[in-house]
């Protein structure tokens, strides 16, 4: 470490550095042309009063940066082909652009599989996400202004806990205690980026390479990655009408992940005895329930059902739940209310995965919980969400009422429903999405990529008339000899 | 999977949650008081004209909920407390709060090592962070609240790619090859969550248990603590005044993770040989250069140098940049230029991590970057930081000549000093604490833990005259003995 104490070179390296730059402003400017040669170390280092090493260093510098080429004895010579020049040419992608294959090993990592469709599909009731046209977007901006602008909101500008803002801890631990019966206060809630932070956080501090995780054996991909990235082995368990069959969760899995609220993608609700049996085997057997409350606030008939973790003695739950479906997906804001020690863990490992949050975003969420902004908010989505699940079975009972059977969905924001056996159903899917309708069905969410005779319809972004609109167009993508009238087998 | 299909039991489990709320919205009402006894389900059943299962299975639902207790043949009584009053009660910290150890295991994780000092130090010269009172949040606000509104705010606020908002992502790769030589398009350029969310990324890419990542023996914890969580073994490079010691680098390090700008923490600039060595090493054997450019803008003798990535035809760097330290730490923006199989790779990973960011904030710095404002507010940074590094400079000379010996750093935002023999190091810096001056000394930044006789002074955050009033509490702070004004030994 001696050297570096006295740093004799740095002040070189200082110097060369000038020198290299005074030679390539003179490139810039014109004063040196391509081809010029450059006057000798020697002279040069004469002519500056330096070093020549300093010339030496100077020059080895633009030789490495392209501005100037070596021909060893014949001298130096400016390049024919400026660095920046090249750049400055440079259209989008440009000609230089980073490409061909990397100059070391990488592995090969499957992204979460994408559901059919794409932004060009008319009505995509594959995706299960909100309505960005009912979004808050002047309440937040309004938020986010104050929120830069106040002191707080200058605090939030630097580094901070990377539980999140303390602030918005708390506003999200009174929220969990008065509307969902968790007993959470602010040391137990853990700020992340949107839910499948949260996924990915637990998966880190849970699993090791071989652990097994219970799932449900049609559930969220995502989640799945993010369980699978840490090294688990998924192991299915089936569901029924009553949600999880949980006497079928197999021996000894280190974490069950389930959504009992409305299963996804069934909307099942898991039924209160199920609910019991499952906190009891967790307890004895010491397993962590990890419990995916995606879309707690959209539940239309009679109060939402209140979380696992409302009722958790043993402590087995780490609850996760997230305002991407409420505020918006694009502003990712999830939590987590856990024990002392699990939040302590994921923090830490969340300050090694991104540091923190951004403070600025989580203070003006902050005051529009505070302010009860939220939740009004989120009251009048979930009334317009039931208003468009009513109009979508309306609509389906007219037009597909011999080709699906389903149950009114008491919340959430997607209808899941079994299609006649008389209706190939890739066939119709395919000529729906011909007519601009992308519809997910069972395969797309099943652990062992099996079709079943199911659809799930995503509701939730399109107004009444445009779900009507949508499924006209999937009746008239019936494959043919199909009539939608047929009574039910 | 029948059983989902008919849901025999869904219609009834959407019935049994409008019983179970009727009952509660009783009890909330008082209606129904704590210890009274509810009808016996076949007179509820009968009252309402409801399967008598419906009414078992909500009373099993309110129990569970802890609404009502079953005293078996007795019959079912309203609870003494109720899950909602008692969470009405609770304070923060809420006495039900989640407490306790959890029901499962689970690993210790350590978080990065926090620098000596605290936010309520009033000169925290221990953290390398910008003066948040330059920062521009008024310019940020507006854009802010531009995207929020805009058209593409809109879409932002919706579900998207994981790379980061193309506008952003065309920005930066303007940005890099305009003023960084690097020869990058959109499709080299993933948007991160600050530069710690890039190495976590290009960690969980590259590293298996056992890979051996070659770090300077002084560096940047948070770096090394992605690595080890990706299960690296971490190997020290020797530094000296040219910055990493190449040939000193082991065998065959999977990875290399560099600070060759202003190395982190000595601020020395790699030198033009050895950086010619390093991408010759890295191309022959294949090697992953990570090249962190956390910096680049703070560089005041002289242009700043290159990167790296401008001179890299093997394919060998990850370049990775970042927006924290210009427009805000709290705002966690950082980009990484490589190549796109890299890319890809790291993209996926990070839609497994948290699916995609902030869209409006990307929006937002897209727009301030195209409007060169970006570029603007950083020359002014740069000057305003140049010249406190020349107030903090005249006022060591002054106060403490004898004491710290060090070059003129060519930038960054830190000052690196030798400690003179004669000091005790650990007992000044806490009598400098006392005195409300946290100062980082090398062992804050050592692989090996070891202490070596120097300190990093962060000077950006602070104004001259705080400099001066900081460095006048070190010179008191010097244990007896010791004059400020020794001559060098």
């Amino acid at each position: 470490m001696w050297s570096i104490t006295r740093r004799r070179g740095a002040g070189p390296s200082a110097l060369f550095v000038k020198v290299a730059g005074a030679i390539t402003d003179d490139i810039r400017r014109g004063a040196l042309q391509a081809g010029d040669r450059l006057p000798s170390t020697r002279t040069l280092a004469d002519e500056l009063a330096v070093n020549r090493n300093t010339v030496v260093a100077a020059y080895d510098e633009l030789v490495a940066q392209g501005w100037v080429v070596s021909r060893g004895p014949g001298g130096t010579f400016v390049s024919e082909e400026m660095p920046e020049r090249t750049v400055k040419r440079a259209p989008a992608p440009a000609p230089r652009a980073i490409a061909g294959r990397p100059g070391f090993e990488l592995r090969t990592v499957a992204p979460p599989r994408a559901i059919v469709g794409s932004d060009s599909t008319p009505f995509q009731l594959s995706a299960g996400v909100p309505d960005t046209r009912l979004l808050p977007t002047a309440m937040l901006s309004r938020a986010y202004s104050r929120a830069l602008r106040s002191r707080t909101g200058r605090a939030a500008l630097d580094y901070t806990d990377a539980c999140g803002a303390p602030r918005l801890r708390s506003a999200i631990a009174a929220m969990l205690r008065s509307s969902r019966g968790i007993p959470a206060s602010a040391e137990n809630i853990l700020i992340t980026r949107g839910s499948q932070m949260a996924l990915d956080l637990a998966s880190r501090l849970l699993l090791e390479p071989g652990s097994p995780v219970a799932v449900e054996e049609l559930g969220y991909r995502p989640a799945w990655r993010a369980f699978e990235e840490a090294g688990a082995r998924l192991v299915p368990v089936p569901l029924d009408a009553h949600g999880l069959v949980v006497d079928r969760i197999p021996p000894a899995p280190r974490c069950i992940y389930v959504t009992p609220h409305h299963q996804y993608p069934t909307a099942v609700l898991l039924s209160p005895a199920r609910r019991i049996a499952l906190m009891e085997r967790a307890r004895r057997d010491r397993i962590a329930i990890l419990e995916d409350d995606y879309d707690h606030e959209f539940h239309f008939d009679g109060r939402p059902v209140p979380p696992l973790a409302a009722a958790d003695p043993g402590r087995n739950v780490i609850y996760v739940g997230t305002l991407s479906k409420i505020l918006a997906p694009g502003l990712r804001l999830g939590f987590v209310a856990a024990p002392p020690r699990v939040i302590e863990g994921m923090a830490a490992l969340r300050a090694i995965a991104d540091r923190q949050g951004d403070q600025v975003l989580e203070h003006a969420v902050a005051e529009v919980i505070e302010d009860g902004e939220l939740q009004r908010h989120a009251r009048k989505m979930r009334r317009a969400y039931e208003a468009r699940r009513d109009a979508l079975v309306t609509a389906l009972r007219k037009e597909l009422g011999g080709v699906l059977d389903f149950e009114l969905p008491a919340g959430g924001i997607t209808l899941w429903a079994r299609v006649s056996p008389d209706v190939t159903l890739d066939t119709w899917c395919e000529r729906a999405l011909a007519r601009g309708v992308a519809v997910a069905t069972a395969r797309d969410f099943a652990l062992d990529g099996r079709a079943r005779p199911f659809v799930r319809l995503a509701y939730a972004r399109y107004s009444e008339s445009e779900l009507a609109d949508a499924v006209r167009r999937l009746r008239d993508a019936l494959p043919r000899g199909t009539t939608s009238t047929r009574l039910r087998g």
